[in-house]
């Protein structure tokens, strides 16, 4: 079943960030009223219920796409973008099907992208996936060092090396297998290789399933702000193999739900509501919880991002905590914080700002706390973050409205 | 008057490089018959009398495109690419019209990319054609070593930092003021940064007027090839001032030249016969014939652009003699020839392999090697490129046929 996109709770906040505070509606959720990026630089929540929002219904959740008849695809989910469309295939145990990977592989060679923890664990199968029954394919791989630290121009150009000494050529497919550094990597490698070649996402981490791999943002961090070097660029696929996440850290796990609970604060207060009464099921990693929770999350995301590729207006919902967050994670130093962590503390910043500011009541603000508390991610920014450090980095870094190009 | 583009001389090879050999058909023009780029890597000239190609036209050459009264524009060019459509405005004194410019930026900040050596003659004209009258305009300018050696991904990140550290956020604009180079690494800089911003051309070199500022081709060079790493990326216009030709060195005019004699070659077999006839008047900046030769080669290359934006087909006839040319560039080093001279040279080949192909006759291959001579254009590669070392660099640096993404 797809999310129902008719319940938000969440808006761009039509002020400048600076003020917290929260609430959240009792009964049928509020719907969004989103203004003009240009003149918001900070994302929180307002409950406006006199106005329900019906998204258009583009995220398509299909039980299969022509996959084979032993197929163990749970979910399709199609991101609608014309000719850049493609689909997100979510299950346990898709990397041990070939056929699904390799359908979407342009040319002989294929060049993996990974980093030194995720290569032991899963490159031989995922190399053995694009190659078994195939001789057609070659593949290289290029693994680079774990973390947000490393996601810059120097790290980068280990991609590029590798691709240009190994002679690939525009007929070629990189392949992300990781978590959103490699797959923003990756991704904005494949984006600029000899102008742009293809591209698959395997999303390894639960923050990648479900938030980075999916929408076409890649990118790199400079030393002054986060991913504020990238392009737009749309995968031929995402292939979730939900199996991926029985070796992830416990800290990763929750700093994937910190998104999972955005879609559910900012669109889709029935998934909000799940959330509530199965954290403690997604923590313990049951499988099905899993399951739901990356295909609802996919969903949300693909229907905002159907609708408003490069961020001209909805997508910026997306980023609710996001903009304290990331100011959370460059103050810090990039890896000190996990992204999620980093959003988690932005959440309860932005529920408090949106309290503040009268938009939302305070039941919301708590709810949000303990959500985020169940999950157990930070609910505050370290010490270190004092108000001036964030408005100096906020200042510096916060990409606002866009021109032309949307 | 827009170039005919009914008449081509020039095709892909339907083999790849290693020989050489040309000749030029008397009398009616031959057409060209263009082969699938992912056969080959090699753009030679053929003669195929028996099929003419009239292509559609795009390239529209109205004497003004909602100009002031008193404006110099001689001639805009209108490359049709849908809602990436752009006017190339060419004229001498474009520069001295603030509202031309001002009508394409965006926002309210400016980011001038240039180098040392263009800096001291324009940057301080052209701030002043983006502020006159023009309270709401700010501008910052960056000024980058000047040299194909340093279009490289360091001197890249000089603009990067430029732009984070000004702050510059979505709404701004990137103005690239130079050759190619600037032109190339500011136009990239625009499409990555932040994911895209808004991008003007203001190129001063003639090869950056006839060539690498249409289309939107840009990026930098990777220590093993030439453009590895870039994007498909469509400013908001190109301003060519035919004044700052006056300030251009005689080899660098000549360079450019390069790029005028391939347009007649591969597809405006009266405008190589023109050139033939004028280069005199070329080389002795006569404004007239420049502004002509400039106006030619825009309609020529926004004609194919418009047809193939990304290089799936026609487009790639634009590369003859950059094969070659290209391994000359890498194989002396970045900079010691300077593009066309190298192109120049690498066209010679092509020739050459041509009429040893039995495509063409004798009498094009001299036609070509007199009007490279006239141009004091360099006729052949330095004695240290070897056939191995020319066959080891584009076995490795050549970019093959494209994927879905055109």
């Amino acid at each position: 079943m797809a999310a129902s996109a008719s319940s938000l709770l969440a808006a761009p906040a039509s002020s400048s960030c600076g003020a917290i505070s929260p609430q959240l509606p009792r009964g049928a959720p509020a719907a969004a009223s989103v203004a003009s990026p240009s003149r918001h630089s900070c994302y929180l929540l307002r409950a406006s219920p006199s106005r329900r929002h019906r998204s258009r219904f583009v995220a398509n959740a299909a039980p299969t796409m022509q996959p084979p008849a032993e197929s163990r695809v749970s979910t399709v989910v199609d991101v609608d973008l014309g000719d850049r469309s493609y689909p997100i295939y979510i299950g346990a145990g898709l990397l041990d099907e070939p056929d699904l990977l390799q359908r979407h592989v342009h040319g002989k060679r294929v060049l993996v992208v990974t980093n030194t923890t995720v290569a032991p664990l899963y490159l031989d199968k995922v190399t053995w996936a694009l190659t078994h029954n195939n001789l057609n394919v070659s593949v290289e791989s290029v693994i680079l060092p774990d973390g947000e630290k490393y996601k810059n121009m120097d790290t980068l150009m280990k991609v590029f090396d590798k691709a240009v000494e190994s002679r690939f050529d525009r007929r070629c497919t990189f392949v992300a297998l990781g978590g959103g550094v490699i797959g923003d990597m990756c991704g904005f490698a494949a984006a600029a290789f000899l102008r742009g070649v293809n591209f698959i996402q395997i999303p390894t981490t639960l923050m990648a399933q479900v938030d980075s791999s999916v929408g076409g943002k890649t990118g790199i961090n400079h030393p002054l702000g986060k991913n504020l070097i990238g392009a737009f660029y749309q995968p031929q696929c995402v292939l979730i193999d939900t199996n991926t996440l029985n070796t992830l850290p416990d800290r990763e796990l929750a700093s994937g739900i910190a998104e999972v609970v955005k879609y559910g604060l900012i669109r889709d207060a029935p998934f909000f509501e799940w959330q509530e009464k199965n954290m403690p099921k997604l923590l313990a990693r049951e499988p099905n919880a899993l399951a739901y929770a990356i295909k609802r999350s996919c969903e949300n995301k693909a229907e905002v991002v159907a609708q408003d590729e490069k961020e001209s207006g909805l997508r910026a919902t997306l980023n609710l905590g996001h903009t304290f967050g990331h100011a959370i994670e460059t103050g810090t130093g990039y890896g000190a914080w996990l992204h999620g962590e980093a959003v988690a503390a932005g959440t309860v910043m932005a529920t408090d700002m949106s309290h503040r500011l009268g938009w939302i009541d305070d039941s919301i603000r708590k709810r949000v706390v303990d959500i985020l508390k169940q999950a157990k991610l930070p609910i505050a920014p370290p010490e270190t973050m004092t108000v001036e450090k964030f408005k100096n980095i906020m200042a510096s870094c916060k990409p606002k409205g866009r021109g032309r190009r949307n």
